[in-house]
């Protein structure tokens, strides 16, 4: 890490007055440099087009820094990572005032090139303005390197997407343009490679000869919130399914890469998305449940039509469930689960790797239950397995019990799990791009989306209501019924463990 | 269970004065008719020498269930169980004595047949004596169901072992022969079968592709304590590994039976003890470490030639680790370590299961540690994982953690847990003799002991010193370094699990 903190760094942030810079990325950098991570020649350039003065910017994300650290706050800390920001007005349509960014690459003694980072937190439609005006304005000319950093959606559909990533290309090259994918930075997703390919005990019954099914569950309790207008645009295949769901789903079924550089783990990535199958026109139909939610029993939540900024007669889905295969050896007959919805009756994302009925005539009182993994992402972070045990004073009865890693635990209030944006702000830093989604991905999941949503048109697909507040439609337990299956829940939450 | 309530069982204890009474037989009564699981039928008979009423047996007993009832004191429980109990006073070696146990074998309403137990808790130079008696006084002759019940040592040697089995055989026939091995009554060891056999990924897992070795641990704290007479005669092999270690890895390593019959189960433990290797005269000076223990470097307790009853110039053992090999395609080329000893530093018995090596070269900065499956058997109960994990906030360092299954913990103080001899009485009144040693797996198992010990007589073996109170002789730890492994310690244990 310490030569990190002698390279010159300019990070740049336009869009630094809005919610996702003062609730995640200044919190995240005062957070590095509480981990003493930011170097002295660390610049962090705040883009804004208010008349701000460098004091009235940091004024206004200091209660974002003193609510949303994960150390608390500490006023010395608060100044130190003050020191590195400076707040600069600029009109993002206008190409000259693109030309002052290059006064602040300025660096005293400064003989390696510098490390030009531009964090767009902006909405998507301006994304090419900026790559057009950073190109135009010469700034990226000058001799360093220059990254570039985005916040999905990467466009609005797929061609969207491809010309988009086209004015990206041309002015950084591909291998500078780093796509967030949140999901990315969290711990344990990080963590299902090293599960996967560390132990010989979890490699060896990493297939189909050991593994039922495999459920991938992001259920949220929130609605839409002050997002109304964005979410009814995208719905739920497109805001979780196609990033988030199918980054973790590449994770968990993707052959061992060559090496933990990112271009084989994305190769073995993308292995996985191309062969995806069970999305097809006269497949979608029996694999796919399209949900919204309807008021809460209670009343005490709204109907997502009813809500803010929302179409009166959307059709959007709030809610998706997804039968699906990979067509590889390893996963020939195993399918994948795939469900996310909001105003759910819980918040937890978690893959649940279901192992196959033990066959055995031996316990003839109680079949044994399936043995199960599940891997929890968030908000708890951890790993439980749940086994058949004998249950004690019996001679043969069985009860099911589970062993349980957990790192939220352990970790004192996850004060020592870095959060996702503090990844990855710092792995774009290091130039390490493992942690963020490549063009080959994106387009992959923007073709699935796409054809789905097509499908979905053409074939005039119902979209079945949920109460807010409930374990989503019916038909989505239907999805699995029919294979004689059940959605898995997260059993064991965090409190559950404090509570043993 | 409710036709036991009803059956008449007369339970007759030889030996009722003394140790394994007070301490283990009459807790394990007064738990089970708090339990609720002692008919009005059942009688307990309690025989000794002394010439003790009723009352003054029972006021002996009363602070020993004060004492070591799992449940707790309670006055009514105690008085129903004192309802049970008759003392009669027997001289164990006069024929004539037996023939009154005849007179307590009367039930009101008597319509089956009334169950006959006889429990040997006296010396083993007593039970051929009282089983003679037994049947030559008649009483085995009447019409019942008679079952004996032995402590170990099931005879000094193995001709002596024989000639005692055959007394009980005429005597009871040997489906009516419960050999207690009190190791069978811990709930964790009647557990490794459900674990194994009733779940996919266990299973899987048990065998030598997955496995590297296995080790057997049970250390003790304590030194020979009140028992060097015995103790300096038996010695560490016959007095653990002949016994309860062989039964733990008999049902560690046991092909799966075709029923949970005890007879089927036994058979495939004789199947592993009738192929084990690594015992032969030209093997054990390679396999086999005798140690004993000196006074303990702080000189706070004594060496164990200095013990009261052992003599001074003693060679017997107090620590015996061994390397065998269970001859069958399951566990070609994976070593079973055993290893046990008084005065270690630490009192635990679990099965270690250690997985390969995970060939990787992907983690390039820290190899894996190879994965770990401990079965915790005493005195804390459970299982746990040990696996490794990437290390929160970096990008592929790994490290190991655990998921703990602690059985223990979860039933609270362990009040839902039988002891061994309250599962084991149960049994032997349900006339189920699983969880009882077989004739054949005495006899394979005494044959062992004692080829062992010609062997180490005709090799001039020596005996190595270990310093009370450490881990053992250094020879133990070379006895794994040779092969490029290390005794494993059970790290988890209740205290650790319940301070995070």
């Amino acid at each position: 890490m310490n030569e990190l903190l002698d390279q010159p760094v300019l990070f740049t942030i336009f869009g630094s007055t809005g919610d996702l810079t003062f609730r995640k990325l200044i919190p995240a950098f005062y957070n590095l440099e509480k981990r003493g991570l930011l170097g002295k020649n660390f610049k962090l350039l705040c883009i804004g087009r208010r008349a701000w003065t460098n004091e009235e910017y940091l004024k206004v994300v200091r209660p974002w820094v003193e609510k949303n650290s994960r150390f608390g706050f500490n006023e010395e800390i608060f100044q130190r990572l003050s020191s590195h920001i400076e707040y600069v007005k600029l009109e993002m349509t206008v190409l000259d005032d693109y030309k002052k960014l290059a006064d602040y690459d300025r660096f005293e003694n400064n003989q390696s090139s510098t490390v030009n980072i531009y964090y767009l937190a902006v909405a998507p439609s301006y994304f090419s303005i900026i790559a057009d005006n950073l190109k135009n304005s010469g700034q990226l000319d000058r001799c360093a390197i220059h990254r570039v950093v985005l916040e999905k959606p990467f466009g609005e559909d797929l061609a969207h997407a491809r010309s988009l990533n086209e004015v990206l290309c041309k002015a950084f090259g591909e291998s500078n343009v780093y796509r967030i994918d949140h999901y990315l930075g969290k711990e344990m997703i990080q963590n299902i490679m090293t599960l996967r390919f560390a132990n010989r005990v979890f490699e060896g019954i990493w297939n189909n000869r050991f593994i039922d099914n495999i459920q991938i569950t992001a259920s949220e309790i929130v609605g839409v919130e002050n997002r109304g207008t964005y979410y009814d645009n995208a719905g739920a295949l497109k805001d979780m399914v196609q990033n988030h769901l199918f980054q973790i789903l590449s994770f968990i079924a993707m052959e061992k890469p060559s090496s933990l550089k990112a271009e084989d783990i994305r190769q073995r990535q993308s292995d996985v998305l191309e062969n995806l199958r069970g999305l097809g026109s006269d497949e979608i139909k029996d694999n796919i449940v399209f949900g919204q939610y309807t008021a809460s029993t209670d009343g005490s939540s709204l109907a997502y039509r009813q809500e803010e900024n929302v179409a009166s007669d959307s059709s959007t889905e709030t809610f998706i469930a997804l039968k699906l295969e990979v067509d590889s050896p390893r996963w020939k007959g195993v399918p994948f689960y795939i469900k996310t919805g909001k105003r759910l009756d819980e918040r937890s994302t978690y893959v649940s790797i279901q192992f196959k009925p033990q066959a055995t005539d031996l316990f003839v009182s109680q079949e044994p239950q399936q043995d199960l993994l599940i891997i929890k992402i968030q908000p708890d972070e951890g790993v439980y397995f749940r086994f058949n045990a004998k249950k004690p004073g019996t001679m043969n009865d069985i009860s099911t019990v589970f062993m349980n890693f957990c790192q939220s635990c352990i970790y004192e209030n996850r004060i020592n799990t870095p959060e996702a944006y503090e990844r990855l702000l710092l792995e774009a830093v290091k130039g390490d791009d493992t942690l963020f989604a490549s063009w080959h991905q994106v387009e992959l999941t923007w073709h699935y989306a796409e054809s789905i949503n097509l499908y979905r048109k053409k074939l005039a697909l119902p979209i079945v209501d949920y109460a807010a507040g409930s374990d989503g439609p019916d038909a989505s337990s239907e999805l699995l019924k029919r294979d004689g299956r059940e959605w898995i829940r997260n059993e064991i939450t965090e409190e559950s463990y404090t509570e043993n």
